[in-house]
């Protein structure tokens, strides 16, 4: 890593499976996913494109494939219904677009950089969120892309009573996202999520909630969280982070980790990845596992799922 | 002001009429509309309440009078919907509560402090919020309390295109929120706002987003904001302000004046309330005016609209 270089990070969800749980395959599956998002951030920031376009793309990559919880993978609130939720974040002028309670646009990310780039708002939510959508062109796809069978047998299972039908936590309430710094040295976040099985609808985790789930500025650091999101919104994490580096003096690693450790010490399990000004990158969590990866300007791409030595691709 | 006496501050919405334009009536019933808010949360502190219960019950008094937007006074959006939006935090635990885009509760802040206590989440929006205060018992009122006639006519003048039908910034978006410390040193803050006038359906602004307009920990301080809240999100600017005092060591009135400030400069016109452990106030805008007030232990109601002397009463 050097201050000419670029770095991005992603996550796929905290809260993995139990990793005796999880078969090779079913963890070749994950390492291939988080390759994919990887790989679509990067070849943008090799060829000099922006922070805000890298992250972007890994996120569509992640909302594109079912095995993660955003977009095509969203599950199901206990009505049935699936509601998506997903923000990004300019850290060159702060910048902001976020969206949440949405359903038919096939790539909710987009939709919160459209509220971005062509609205005079930063947050639009539910039917006035999809009607912002339609009007700008994007992409809609129809119920049946959303619908996911793995996804609705959890939905059944938790409304039976079993928490333990799908043990995979970043599966029941997981959320992806990506952090990145560009060539000229700006920074960007997106994060996307389709909420918790089973959870009331309408409700809103700490995705598209800049300073909790979602948050980027040049001076300071790019953050995208996942995992219990009620405490990242408590704890203004993403924020938080950020706070620490420019006033508190801590290293990015520093902050990011006293912060996850903070709010695992108060019962919220989750992680997030995170990159500041210098191109340094954490990946902190405290719970079982998280989907996470990195890649840098050498083009090597690093996953990994629990604690363990990073896969390079 | 001592560590051990109690403060409440409260805002009715920045961006006044120009002072020339208000004539004596109509300030005096904004003095009297704030003074009302502040003896509703003065009578809780003073019998030895909790920041949180004075400074909800300051907020239900906003609501309920139709000279501030929100509550009964919410403005129009674009549609001709009316969505309001609430937030209230607990500095003790730091415990959250939070509504978006709801129409139909008397009393919008009701709902996010019913969220707080009675779900295991801490924002919910739309029509899963409203469902959500219909479960647990919160009074609904008819359209026809919502409808008065002033605020219908801003937005027609405002489809019409005339934005100087309504030269008062603050009714055509302003937010009323309280901030409080309580004798056991408890801080809390809420906020409440009908959101914009002929804004578009479904957009949210700072004051149901945690860090943004609204923010209380016991350890820093509690703040309530009012203005152009996309910049107020951007910026995180309750905790921009409760991170300045944590790590940055500036008092109260530095971090709220210099963040205040900072908006300003980028454009974003607005202003805000706040009161840390040790119970001092700020009550800050970079606008021309910011309807606002406190009341300590001595029982005296200081009032103000402008850059003026408070009124006493």
């Amino acid at each position: 890593m050097n201050k000419d270089g670029f770095a991005l990070a992603v996550h796929g969800g905290a809260g993995t499976l139990r990793r005796g749980d999880m078969s090779a395959a079913q963890a070749a599956q994950y390492h291939a996913g988080l390759h994919q998002a990887l790989v679509a951030g990067h070849v943008i920031l090799a060829a000099g494109g922006s922070a805000l376009d890298a992250a972007t793309a890994a996120v569509v990559a992640f909302e594109d494939n079912p095995l993660f919880n955003a977009g095509r993978g969203a599950v199901f609130t206990a009505a049935g219904t699936q509601e998506m939720d997903a923000a990004v974040m300019d850290g060159c002028e702060r910048r902001v677009g976020a969206v949440a309670g949405i359903f038919g646009p096939r790539n909710p990310v987009l939709v919160a950089r459209a509220v971005m780039e062509h609205s005079p708002h930063v947050m639009l939510i539910g039917e006035g969120a999809v009607a912002f959508a339609r009007e700008h062109g994007l992409a809609f796809a129809d119920p049946e892309y959303f619908h996911t069978e793995a996804r609705w047998r959890a939905l059944q299972q938790t409304l039976a009573g079993d928490d333990l039908a799908e043990p995979d936590e970043a599966r029941r309430h997981g959320t992806v996202g990506a952090v990145a710094r560009d060539r000229a040295g700006n920074l960007a976040a997106a994060t996307s999520t389709g909420g918790m099985t089973g959870k009331l609808p309408g409700r809103v985790g700490d995705s598209p909630i800049i300073g909790a789930g979602t948050f980027a500025d040049n001076a300071s650091c790019a953050v995208s969280a996942t995992g219990h999101g009620e405490f990242f919104i408590r704890f203004a994490a993403a924020h938080e982070i950020a706070a620490r580096i420019r006033y508190g003096g801590q290293t990015l690693g520093e902050a990011a980790e006293t912060v996850i450790g903070k709010l695992g010490a108060k019962g919220g399990s989750g992680g997030l990845v995170a990159v500041d000004h210098n191109g340094a990158i954490a990946l902190p969590f405290n719970c079982s596992g998280m989907y996470r990866g990195y890649v840098e300007g050498d083009g090597i791409v690093y996953t990994a799922i629990y604690d363990e030595s990073y896969r390079k691709s």
